[in-house]
């Protein structure tokens, strides 16, 4: 029997011009996938090509976290954007963000949508499928798409032939279902670092999580989102990885 | 004796979302050679898409418009964007419209600076090393840089090894000197489209141009600008390219 | 008996930058009420100026037309923005073009929300409420609101104590029961210069319009849009106020 | 005689969306005049209104601080606005701003130009000229421009028959002639704590600087700018003010 393998993830890159939001530099010696913004709601070209630079250094993997074109809005507002025009944009930004990802020695080897978009693609068929068609019009080989297991998105990926990479949260509550408590409802967050830790392990070792009533859930993922736009998260993101390493997961990217 | 060649370019893709401005199609059905806006100054990437895919179903060739980051302005305004920045700014925009240039079967051939930026670029040094520092950052192959003759942009781009293709304006004024008379002077810009034909002649099969004191001066290009965002524009460029043609200049890309 | 009186209005200054859209000045020689684009999906600040100091000249009324944040899609996709944020957009936009309007010598003296926002606003409670709050919050009187008959705006605008004006649409097709058909339905957009001319007396002189299923519906209107990013938007708009004057219909603003 | 009296003004409100600069709360507790930026280079209409509405609170003076339209470089940037464009800009930020100075309760006061604004118009007379023709398009009454001694926005100012208030920088290293060191020479900056206390003592009641070479420069103001972005800097606007006060010197608003 193998080890247990886990990918951890964090979106990276998230300031805009004058603007820091994460802690680049130090998520970047912990995680070993980078999600990283494409200008469309964080992300200068500048920002772009630092983050580029440190992941390949750092062999961490570099994914273009695509979003609604939406600064103002951080990428948190669902918009209507007709499809041909979605799968456009999603185009235009993973090509930015590729060059930077080359010159720095590296690629572009997946993508993960932020934001509105993540959520607006869990259950909205026409969004999901522009943003996929938008992965293949960038993308000469297929890639892979990071997202919640039973979505939308991922259906649309695996109809296309692109590879899904299925996403945990440990920070995030669960329903019996298996699926995410909506952020407006309480308890939908988790902030503490012990219960972080804990189910981030139990996310990699025993692919369950336990559910916001008290019950284990089954969810098998192969990479985890660790935040990084909250104080102190890169410090939880060490102890996390720490954990699971001590406790003989392996932590490495899925691509 | 080889035939005099020239390349028609003119700057397509300049609308915004809803606003357009030129008139692509019927511009793509006359010149060699299409600079398409990035996004910088103008072009969505729905429209950067339809541009690239008419330009390679025409053979027409494909290169980056780029621009200062100002589409209030239409990039018409000077910036002291820092170097860095600047070459950030440039590749961004490169590798955004790589996307669709290759989507349609094509790629980005070449690069010419656009407005303020490429008039800042036949003067000042740094920010034309930034902008060739762009294009090296973006490009594997050295992509040949469209500009004015004895720019610092074209020292820029000689000294980095790439390619430099000579551009002139058949509906521009020129000095003695073979440089152009500042748009601010009166009579800076040629109208009558029966001018504008004639000069195109000159300078494909005389190498020469008439200065704005009326005399000859020599103007050595290998491409001529049609500008497509006035009124009459695809008329003009239709009737300079049938003129050239009838005359026995071969019309053809320059890569 | 009174005359039958009617306010035209229509949607001007939405161009940005170098991109024209509508024929202002000419529209402006037609309309009661120009809906004056804020800078959000349109309408840069010398723009605005200009629009303004057209009409105050002519003695249009200004009306501040606020919509979404979207330049890039002309404020025609609706957005999930959080009722506050909104309402702080919406007084942003008014204030912005009320120092165009009392420069001129006239003032902002009602509102109309644009595109996907008025939309919204129909049926949506919270989006709607959330402008309302912001019209009152930009504006010491309360403000008129331009909006459709039985919207969830108008509502929210009554309920606030601000006046409310029924608009109607002469180039668009109504429901038996009086709503709008959809633009995404066969039918919904009436072309035809004749019929929108018919359909504007009917509306003003009968209060009452034909609907898609030809039966004659009441609608009790105090202002009648004419469009004006159409191409011969100007010519349409004159011979609907000349047949609607010849009829005996005094147009005239409505406040 | 009187108490020398000085004004303490700072940068607010320069955050934008999802990102936060300035500690507003803090420095609203410790400056009399509070320069908010207007959408321009920083602050989305939400923190515009949150920023107002605690200044209003706290009896904080509220200046429009107007800038290049710039999100992307913080307004840092030079740009070569065509005069009669940034005239416009200027008024629609002031108007945009007034909106949530009135419905706090107060109103915009004054205005200062930002970052590369304002050092082009230290020398710049046409943009200079264009900035005041903004704020008198604005205002009905004369607002008062907080700027250099002796620059060319203050005499604009003055020519059109506007306030000027004279301001200074603790921070900032100045020539013997009393002009400032260019942030490009080195020790243009000054950082530590202490001197920065002790020179505002110097500017409020000696009306006089220690020059770069360390003789005594005679600065007449009327207002310290105290920054507002540095990590520590209300921790080093509160020792200011503090020691201001314990020497007499009288802490208020200009206007």
């Amino acid at each position: 029997m193998t080890d247990p393998t886990i990918d951890l993830n964090a979106d990276l890159g998230e300031g805009f011009g004058r603007w820091q939001l994460t802690d680049d530099d130090a998520l970047l010696s912990v995680v070993t996938s980078a999600n990283v913004a494409c200008g469309y709601h964080a992300g200068d070209p500048s920002t772009m090509r630092r983050v580029c630079e440190l992941a390949a250094e750092r062999g961490v993997r570099i994914g273009a976290q695509v979003s609604y074109r939406d600064l103002a809005g951080f990428g948190r507002r669902a918009m209507d954007v007709p499809p041909r025009e979605l799968t456009d944009e999603i185009a235009y930004q993973i090509g930015a963000l590729r060059v930077f990802a080359r010159s720095a020695g590296s690629d572009v080897v997946y993508v993960k949508p932020h934001g509105a978009l993540y959520n607006r693609c869990v259950h909205d068929e026409a969004q999901a499928a522009a943003v996929v068609e938008g992965i293949r019009l960038a993308a000469d080989a297929p890639l892979p798409v990071l997202g919640l297991p039973g979505s939308r998105l991922h259906e649309a990926a695996g109809a296309a032939g692109l590879p899904v990479v299925r996403e945990g949260f440990a920070d995030r509550a669960y329903t019996a279902a298996g699926t995410l408590v909506p952020r407006s409802e309480p308890g939908a967050v988790v902030t503490d670092p012990g219960t972080i830790v804990k189910r981030s392990l139990a996310f990699a070792r025993d692919k369950s999580v336990t559910s916001i009533d008290g019950r284990p859930v089954e969810v098998d993922i192969r990479s985890l989102c660790v935040h990084g736009d909250t104080p102190g998260a890169a410090d939880i993101a060490r102890r996390v990885r720490a954990e699971l390493e001590s406790a003989g997961v392996r932590v490495e990217p899925f691509v």
